[in-house]
């Protein structure tokens, strides 16, 4: 924990939190922190600062706090995702979220599996918990937007495509795609496929709406996949 | 597992072996294989190919292979790494590998745990198998050699550093790192400091001996930071 997020509720006044829980634990465990000691704050959506120990016990942390910069930029990305398998979902998000990714869009295609939408990890709340460690790794305070879209594959692409925007890269290894680029500065839609890649008659579909794109000859786990797209793409 | 690993003792002829355990377990519960079918498979050290079942049993499966393909090309760095908590050397090891480093080496200073050296996650055999898996993961044979030095800081830059030979580029969020670079093509040393970075004299230290360099405002786990970092640099 990088950075200790503040939300609105925390707030007893303009400038003075009181903490309990998760985040009270963390602060006398592993920061060992005492009264006077300064740790780095964020308000949730808002800017990032210092927050002063006033007072400490067993049950709430009192801060002093003073926010005064901005939180680093986001990715100019929106990342679109074949919904992964539970454990790959949690790293997915929460290590895109440290890169600066502010709007994920998980959709569904023939090679997901429909458990992957019921699992624990795609509820509302898991997927909001692992946003926050990435913002809290990332000395961010700007949560990123999670859409799931389990419909059909065709029907996604009819309903929701329309919505992405930005010019589409799409991850996928095969002849004829080009190799990633590098360093780009505008806005950009990237689409990763499934662990075992889009089929062809979806890679059709895609031929037509973007840009195929590859990472060369290696297989990577789709975290391990995201992670180096971003960080050579941006 | 995108690839089958074979081992010298595996091979009864030139063009067959016999596997039992994991790779037998995988074959028969995750492939689903029955006798005919063909399996992507490659010599530990040596060419890729197919394997084709040829008897498949409780305890045993044997595959006639024709190997004639080689493995992908490796990254021309030397990845050097302030040994990692347990969970985060497992991921590092395991998608460096997958991305193509030949050459780890884990070392010491001072905001590295010493419990971290003694951890089972740092034994032989234990990082030998996430080489491995990352190895089955890229559809590479190479096995990257791991060196641990768990002497002092100054005793690795007298004892190890000369030995490391490429331009050293250092990850080291601070004002005055340079940007890091994108697309190089010659050998490279990476090196990658501990969770909570390397202190101030430890950063003179390596000021004299290369560049220091950065990934922006956003501070990243090791295991992510790792892959972005080759992702960018290659």
């Amino acid at each position: 924990m990088n950075l200790i997020l503040l939300e609105p509720l925390d707030f007893i006044a303009d400038d003075r939190v009181v903490l309990r829980g998760r985040r009270l634990a963390h602060v006398r465990d592993v920061h060992r922190a005492v009264i006077g000691d300064t740790l780095r704050v964020g308000r949730l959506g808002g800017l990032l600062g210092a927050g002063t120990i006033v007072a400490l016990g067993d049950e709430h942390l009192e801060l002093a706090v003073h926010l005064d910069a901005e939180p680093p930029p986001p990715l100019p990305v929106t990342l679109v995702v074949a919904m992964p398998r539970p454990h790959s979902l949690r790293k997915v998000l929460q290590q895109a979220t440290a890169m600066g990714v502010k709007r994920f869009v998980l959709f569904n295609c023939a090679r997901v599996e429909q458990s992957f939408f019921t699992a624990g990890a795609a509820r509302p709340h898991e997927l909001a918990e692992e946003l926050r460690l990435g913002l809290e790794q990332a000395r961010d305070t700007i949560l990123p937007t999670v859409e799931v879209h389990p419909q059909k594959f065709h029907r996604f692409l009819v309903d929701v495509w329309p919505s992405l925007g930005a010019p589409a890269l799409i991850a996928h290894p095969e002849p004829g795609a080009a190799p990633c680029p590098r360093g780009l500065a505008g806005p950009t839609t990237l689409v990763v496929g499934p662990e075992g890649g889009f089929i062809p008659a979806e890679v059709e579909r895609l031929r037509a709406l973007g840009t195929l794109i590859d990472l060369g000859p290696r297989i990577l786990r789709v975290e391990t996949a995201v992670v180096a797209l971003l960080a050579r793409l941006f």
